[in-house]
């Protein structure tokens, strides 16, 4: 989207955090969809790992302060710092 | 990361799928992160949302022919179109 001069939405922004799995952990979920891959015709894939995706909507702007309460909610409340790991970023409407 | 002169890698690369419910669709576990936030002192979030991240890793490169592929997964086996959207894209690793 290259021309971006339209209305700058500055009252809803989107946070998204994503929550995979820490490489060393299983993932039977990612498994099984990565056996089912063949079935479907689709080789060369090499691994397939399944995670939770989050989208926050905040109110107003990112500000750094927020984003660092973000990444509070992702560590105790989204995801699980003991097999999982957590990415936050924002993302653009 | 602005200096990429590293080495190229171009043995494995990396597809990310978001699936998430259409935005008409009532979303429980969204709803429950919401209702937790307040309790961590979290306050002026509009929505949240939660969805599937798939990661898949290709041997070689990522193709038009190759993402066509990816789609159809996504449409037949990562997601339930009825009540899912999906959204594919490259991951520079």
């Amino acid at each position: 989207m290259p021309s971006s001069e339209f209305v700058k939405e500055h009252f809803v922004a989107r946070v998204v955090v994503d929550v995979m799995l820490k490489p060393e952990i299983l993932d039977p979920q990612g498994k099984a969809v990565h056996g089912a891959l063949p079935r479907l015709g689709f080789d060369g894939v090499r691994d397939v790992r399944q995670g939770k995706r989050f989208e926050l909507e905040l109110d107003g702007d990112v500000t750094e302060d927020r984003l660092a309460q973000v990444r509070r909610v992702a560590e105790t409340l989204l995801s699980n710092p003991v097999i999982e790991d957590y990415a936050v970023r924002v993302e653009q409407p």
